[in-house]
């Protein structure tokens, strides 16, 4: 079955969050006001469109995400040429963290993309680079403690020569990956939020998750009315996306209709919620994945699943309105990444059960997609 | 089937162009100038020179690669010494990039060469000898940013100590791989300039790849007139290096005459036109090469094939005139490496199909060899 675009584009409604909802906190007419001024919600509904509602909830709420990935995965051709599969960059990597960034850039190889770039601080670098010969690193971020006693002339020069240095690439890349390792240096972050600025000008889509979550969900404004910007947060960065943005707190049981309300309020960005099922929304419509899965939550996961959206993403991108559901590509590419990390992990905790890790996980990308979308 | 030399020495005529081209179009007429000034063609033509130039776009076009690798590949004996299969040197690897050179270098040991060399970047240096222990890496070049604020004196004396370095080891190799992750930096090009030099006064065959190719392509006195300088570029790389030595465009329906004409212009060097089909030419010679191949087109696998010219080449040269194809070494080196890529590349492919790397198609160069050539 092909998704259709706008199938559940409605939001519960007033009388089925009642039944649910204690509706005399104060939390629930937060959310009752908000939700109402997003102009999402009506007291009076028509039958048809509570009949889509119930829906959501139910099996056609669910993506068919096998068939998305055939759908956006591109046929490989002998008359291609490199680059045209895919050229991802990965901004993040710091002193502290060096495997996140890692995993989201050979994932993204994993899964067909034709290169891989590393953007990350100068004591990263090394690291990443021996990880694997496959990637691409640059090290060009520079973290606080690094540039401690300069003057704040040389810190913006620093800054304005970190900021060439990827832009001589920006252009090149079909998606950027903001945030695995990235930590929390309110320097580099500065820097980070520039790169984000000069992406979004060039039109170049970001798939932000990690410590870019943090840096966004305070400065929602990076992301804010930028269509190609995907989030992917696990439930406390979820949390505190949703008390930042709709200064609400987070009830399970709304939960499509509290994603969409927040994708909406974030001008059509593209949120994937993780979870026991993943829930997506650009703010039109919400979808659920919730096929495959392993019960195995050992870190490094979400960083797979960004590479992962970002390559997915470009492909949807690339094929432009050829889609059969002619879906919003961030949504397809957030749709097909997910199920194919769910299906990676199923195949890896089958094999190494209680000491699965993450690596396990990216060695079964390759056989994962191939079984729902052989290479030829 | 043995390759005999010089089958299709001519170039497509004039007519045959003609049918084929824009014939109003300024390309075309520039075109038509530079191949005529080249003394590449007549109006008047024989009948045999026509069948030649048609057999050039059909099967005889094809080179018997298989044949060419089970020729120059020399046999295995006991009585020989360390050395003998042969030593490569590979000069790049910056703070940049360092999977590049770790390619190029591990691929011609896994071919079978004795020893094999890098020569990078102080920076690169750790990470390369990190990817792998079997390399002899060589910490010696300089970036302009490590030695910015030193007089020029003290750069020219920083200059002829790494050409010095290089000069100790320059007469042991039997070919040197410049280009895979060099990068761009001016200083960096300026020192690589002169080690081409130096290798080229030793008589020591030079294959340029990557940012080589962008040195050699501004600075086309450092492999003009030199028939042991092979060029391996991409598409781009082609493109950039037409429109500089021939000031015209690349046309797909010509590739074999504007590639021999090209190599021609460029003093006889020997060029690998990397693609769908791979097509190399010495200005005397075209052949192409079509077997086996993948529709994969990860970052990496120019770099395989630079060390598996080198390589082939080395064992062509040490052939010398005991090849029953008597051809030009550097071309025999060329039509060699590209099948031996193209079959590793299909091998990886069955298994790994969109998931596969650089270092997976590295695994199958051994076995892709002793299926076509067995060792004994």
């Amino acid at each position: 079955m092909l998704i259709r675009y706008g199938v559940s584009t409605g939001f519960a409604s007033l009388g089925s969050v009642k039944n649910c909802m204690l509706a005399s906190s104060a939390v629930f007419r937060r959310q009752q006001f908000l939700i109402r001024s997003l102009g999402g919600y009506s007291d009076h509904i028509e039958p048809r469109r509570m009949q889509d509602i119930r829906s959501m909830s139910g099996t056609t709420f669910e993506a068919d995400a096998e068939n998305v990935m055939r759908e956006i995965t591109p046929v490989l051709d002998p008359s291609k040429h490199k680059g045209q599969a895919g050229k991802i960059a990965v901004i993040g990597g710091c002193r502290e963290y060096t495997g996140a960034p890692y995993f989201a850039a050979i994932s993204a190889l994993k899964i067909g993309a034709d290169l891989s770039h590393v953007f990350c601080t100068k004591d990263a670098a090394p690291v990443i680079k021996s990880y694997s010969p496959e990637l691409i690193v640059h090290p060009i971020l520079e973290e606080s403690y690094n540039i401690s006693g300069l003057e704040d002339e040389e810190r913006r020069c620093i800054s304005s020569k970190i900021l060439a240095e990827v832009d001589k690439w920006m252009e090149r890349f079909d998606c950027l990956v903001v945030g695995p390792g990235l930590g929390r240096d309110p320097y580099l972050l500065e820097c980070v939020s520039e790169i984000m600025k000069h992406a979004r000008q060039s039109n170049v889509p970001i798939v932000i998750d990690g410590d870019g979550l943090f840096l966004v969900t305070n400065s929602i404004d990076l992301v804010s009315g930028y269509p190609l910007a995907v989030l992917t947060p696990n439930v406390n960065e979820y949390k505190r996306l949703v008390q930042k943005v709709l200064n609400c707190e987070v009830n399970d049981r709304d939960a499509p209709e509290l994603l969409q309300s927040l994708a909406k309020q974030i001008g059509g960005v593209t949120i994937l919620q993780k979870g026991k099922s993943d829930l997506i929304s650009d703010g039109e419509i919400a979808k659920s994945v919730s096929i495959y899965g392993s019960p195995r939550r050992c870190g490094g996961q979400g960083d797979i699943l960004s590479g992962s959206v970002a390559v997915f993403l470009s492909w949807a991108r690339a094929k432009g309105k050829a889609t059969t559901s002619q879906m919003n590509p961030t949504v397809l590419g957030c749709i097909a990444g997910s199920a194919l990390l769910r299906k990676a992990a199923s195949l890896a905790f089958k094999d190494k059960k209680r000491s699965t890790l993450t690596t396990d996980i990216i060695e079964c990308l390759g056989r994962s997609l191939e079984d729902i979308c052989p290479a030829c």
